[in-house]
């Protein structure tokens, strides 16, 4: 019911302390800030860069590591190799499973939704702390390194977004790693710029691809888009590819233990099929048609991980082992590598091609709903790649004079498991070109992706969305609801009383206003010399608390003080103001107030938003959802329809020159 | 400074018509709806598709004709051949001109300053006519296949943009060609989604690039862009792909005269360098900043056609023929070709280089101005692809010990140039990606973009920008300006009287304002019952020229009639109001009025769009224009600040369940 998340707020709030402060800054300190923008980008790339490497070069080591202990022991006996190869890959995933549980549960799960929740306007509690960053990490060796069905990219882009957020806020407050020289960052609307690179970052760092980080970022996850940000995220992408290659060079000297060039997925199959036929296109809309409907209907549920064996390696182990080795006794890159590769007709039979479908889509549902830092790329790749395959080897056996390739299928069944899983086009489609490092296929992959979304939509939504509804994350979707037409503004917001301040108000009524409701944002209502009443501004309940802690404002008389005149506002500077990124700040029962300060006042003027955005009453909702996404809003005054139109702006107003 | 030019009006108008239509038709037409934009979007693929397709057999067969007679006479006379080359271009190029300016002078060059400022909400008079389309294919088969320093992608753009356009109206209505049945798109709105497909489209055919068609889309040329949009504009650009290669693949048995499978804009360099070292990451830095040097001082001058001589070809032939040869005597995609291509160091002199990099960059600045079609692309490929090469055959001298190959600093400094001039990023680095078909040189193209542009917004804004200036095109940036901090809302519009309607309204009344002012939007006001002023919505110019013309909404008596009652909107539905495309629309002086007829009154009441955008006087200027930036609107209410708030409306009251 998302009762117990708060919204993020973009909004720039106007207040007497940000003017002075602008006024003192000027122009230059624009630039400053674009250069810092600059470093920060360039900052997150490196650190998202190093993180990648360093989760690639643990989980390579581990996969080595376990495969030259099993492979001694299975020279003696079978059986003995294979338990100790399952017991080693039951600590790496219990250990990770001990990191999420005990020590950062907010790095549970592929992180995805929870930033798409961020960058939808959502705070979730815990998910950009220095902890759940280290645990994301961690967490997601032991699962990878201990052979789950899972990828690395979700807690990729969430180990990216933590990053970045922490870069952000200058270190983490908590364990006093914070430095007070980056503390440039102060608002959401900043914070929420980096958070956008550090996601970009995370793809690009698990793909190595560039271009579709950023597509990702724009398409997937962030719900408000401005061409000045993709020029950074486009940047911070670029810098993590760089890094990755950096380190890749320099562990191609032995210095990495058993890292090599592999890892990061990429599966370089531009030596394949050359061309294609029109002939073709059926069986590939056959593989879009499967991948919607497989893809829709991989469920979102919810294990314990207590309650959780793992059967499927105990069975048909025996029966097909030679093609199934190749599959499950490889990292999974490797084992993709092996189902995409051109050239290799008739190299799986269809039978162990089609057990391995069931036991990974099994293995992957299970996966998917316990609580390991986990991607859903991977093991969607694996399993749309098996399937694609199959369809593959049928149309060779049917087109016999074509030249026709089971990777390109492979490669296609890919596409479209994630498509409709996913529902993501532009940014998948690159990211698959962009790991295949073949662009002959665009068109293909194309096709393949707007069959397998139309179909999966037919059903219901993409699966980040349907976790994130899981999860309680209130998503505010790109498009307003059909039903929105026929409502107003005024019947949206409920008919219950509206809480304001006045412009002057006692201490103590400030507290019991403030105890007796959780609303975040209150108008503020002053009176003209007439004596009639005029909404001068929006106050913040996290501003209020501020003040009400810092005492410093409070003031004997009942009158308004001249915001202007005096030393009022040097009493603050906007720093103080500024949210905490990860902690819930203040609350109001925190804060112990004397008698005589409950008798005292607070002008609050100086503090407020003088200018939120209005919409009259009878606005359709329509319109009214699409100011409140297309800005960013938190809250949005409903005010009565004005009795007079003082002027109009048009284009011609807005062209000011410099 | 604007004054001619009308903006775009992107707010659905929602009177009592529309809603009656909306409620007439219900949820079924929305899936209606989206199955024919759909339907467009296949459509402007096709259409745009054939049209490249078109241009490019047209331009490679006059190419091929050109060579076959010169080569003929270059056997018995050199000097005779090469006057008879000359000849031909200047035939063909002066049937470009004229085509031009008799027959549709808003074809004249690249077009892409227009597009954009289309879709950045200006309405320029005639760039989407069926004759500018005309104009624009054999404009730019003439002005390209005589040999001029351009190249068709701009000119594609824009008849990609016109297709989607006429189809979107359902053909041409000067010419007859409409059909109702196409007629559902009415709206600006509408029209400005399939625009950017069309746009798009264009890219994608004249690069074979789809992904950079689609980013060069929503980085470059729209302002507003919808996540659904994307998927559409991505649709229409496979679309694109996939024709051009059938028609690639029809052409190759011959059908097609001289067109092979070369014209389009892709030069496959995917066998180039393996390998870079970081040592070479100075010498590509330069390049960088060579090509934002000379990108961002490429002037925008306009020349007239007529004083326009062709000195440069007679020059500096016989020195050094052999090089410049294999420059001068290709199409321009071949001359490109090999300037990249790999395995040719020192193929040719960097004298040869430098005398063509002058002889072109003159050459280019000279057909920049004039008025026959003109991309921006393949003149500044060429350009920075010879200083490119002129570096790296520097750079072969210095680090002998490594695998350099001359092309890829070809490749660079033809995206260096590209960045300098047009500032692009993300998509122009897709786009040259696509067309080098080498992932491996992302990294580097970034570094080298990142450099150029940074070195020519030092200067000046982009190409695009600089012309659509040029040519008295306001656009909106997407950032607010510095010194809008410091305005408010009220001083932007100034402070002359607002132009109001009553409800009731005489005709003669109307007629007087209307031409007593160019205004397009005019605030209606009403009185409540108590006798108070309220504003109850905008009024258009162009829907009160729609009811004066058709008089059937006049009425006797001087009383609000009831809307609801009676049937009254019945007699108009709503695309009647509907704006046409590309005529100027009725004027008030096309409208006769009799006396009578002048003594009548009109309801507004049903015509008027109820709930415009409002923002209170004293909101800054920053946040106005995010406002009308964000939403894309023409008309936005500056009104006092209001009295009270009836509700607040938060992200909670938005999550309304299907
Ligand atoms: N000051 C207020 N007075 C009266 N009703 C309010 C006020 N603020 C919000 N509401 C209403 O209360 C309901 C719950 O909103 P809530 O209090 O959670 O908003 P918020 O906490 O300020 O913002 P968010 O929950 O998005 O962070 C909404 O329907 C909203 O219309
Ligand atoms: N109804 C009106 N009454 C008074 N001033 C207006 C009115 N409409 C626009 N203006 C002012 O006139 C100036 C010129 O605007 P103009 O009349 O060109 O707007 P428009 O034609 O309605 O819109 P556009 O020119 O963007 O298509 C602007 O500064 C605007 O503030
Ligand atoms: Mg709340
Ligand atoms: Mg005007």
């Amino acid at each position: 019911d998302g009762g117990g998340v708060e919204s993020l707020d973009y909004e720039v709030v106007e207040n007497f302390a940000y003017r002075e402060e602008q006024a003192q800054r000027g122009k230059l300190y624009v630039s400053y800030l674009l250069v810092v923008k600059w470093f920060f980008a360039l900052l997150i790339g490196i650190c998202t860069g190093l993180a990648a490497v360093f989760i690639n070069i643990a989980v390579e080591n581990f996969a080595g590591w376990k495969f030259s202990v099993t492979f001694d022991i299975i020279q003696k006996s079978y059986i003995a190799g294979f338990v100790v190869y399952v017991l080693i890959n039951l600590v790496l995933v219990y250990s990770s499973v001990y990191i999420i549980t005990q020590f950062a549960p907010a790095a549970a799960g592929s992180g995805i939704p929870e930033i798409k929740g961020y960058l939808n306007g959502v705070d979730i509690h815990g998910i950009l702390l220095f902890r759940t960053l280290i645990g994301k990490i961690f967490g997601s060796i032991g699962s990878v390194g201990g052979g789950l069905a899972l990828g690395k990219e979700g807690p990729l882009v969430h180990t990216g977004a933590c990053i970045a957020s922490l870069l952000g806020q200058g270190g983490s407050t908590k364990y006093h790693l914070n430095s007070r020289w980056f503390q440039v960052f102060k608002s959401d609307r900043d914070r929420r710029d980096l958070v956008t690179c550090g996601c970009a970052a995370g793809v690009a760092a698990a793909f190595r691809a560039p271009v579709g980080g950023v597509l990702f970022a724009l398409e997937e996850v962030t719900s408000w888009w401005r061409s000045q940000l993709m020029w950074r995220v486009f940047f911070t992408s670029a810098v993590v590819a760089v890094v990755v290659r950096a380190a890749m060079g320099w562990c191609k000297s032995g210095k990495c233990g058993h890292f090599g060039s592999g890892g990061f997925i990429i599966w370089d199959i531009s030596d394949g099929q050359e061309d294609y036929s029109f002939a073709e296109l059926l069986p590939m809309a056959i593989i879009g048609v499967i991948g919607g409907l497989l893809g829709s209907s991989m469920p979102c549920i919810h294990f314990n991980i207590s309650h959780f064996i793992w059967p499927a390696f105990f069975c048909s182990k025996d029966k097909e082992y030679n093609d199934l080795a190749t599959i499950f006794f490889n990292t999974q890159d490797d084992a993709i590598r092996n189902l995409f590769s051109a050239k290799t007709i008739n190299e799986y039979s269809s039978q162990s091609l089609l057990t391995f479908l069931v036991m990974f889509y099994a293995l992957a549902v299970i996966t998917f709903g316990t609580a390991v830092p986990a991607g859903q790329f991977v093991p969607g790749i694996m399993i749309g790649s098996t399937y694609g395959r199959l369809v593959g080897m049928f149309v060779v056996k049917y087109y016999r004079k074509l030249n026709i390739e089971e990777g390109t299928y492979a490669l296609l069944g890919a596409a479209s498991f994630l498509g409709g899983s996913m529902r993501m086009t532009v940014s998948l489609c690159v990211i698959m070109v962009e790991i295949s490092n073949n662009l002959k296929f665009l068109p293909l992959i194309m096709l393949v992706l707007l069959i397998s979304k139309a179909v999966g939509d037919a059903f219901n939504e993409g699966i980040y969305e349907e976790q994130a509804q899981l999860r309680g994350i209130p998503l505010l979707e790109s498009r307003p609801k059909y039903e929105m037409r026929n409502m107003t503004a005024k019947e949206a917001c409920g008919s219950g009383r509206v809480v304001c301040f006045p412009r002057v108000v006692k201490v103590s009524d400030v507290v019991s206003i403030l105890r007796s409701n959780k609303h975040n944002g209150f108008p503020v209502i002053d009176h003209t010399r007439s004596g009639e009443p005029l909404v001068i501004g929006l106050v913040l309940r996290s501003h209020l608390l501020v003040i009400l802690q810092s005492k410093v404002d409070f003031q004997h008389s009942p009158l308004p003080s001249d915001p202007r005149g005096g030393g009022r506002s040097i009493r603050h500077d906007s720093g103080e103001f500024a949210k905490p990124v990860s902690s819930k700040g203040i609350c109001i029962d925190d804060i112990h107030l004397s008698s005589d300060d409950l008798e005292m006042y607070i002008d609050l003027a100086p503090f407020l938003n003088p200018s939120p955005y209005i919409v009259p009453e009878d606005m359709s909702l329509t319109k009214v959802y699409n100011l409140f996404r297309q800005l960013g809003l938190r809250h949005l005054f409903v005010v009565p329809r004005p009795s007079r139109v003082l002027g109009l702006i048009t284009r011609k107003d807005l062209l000011i020159e410099e």
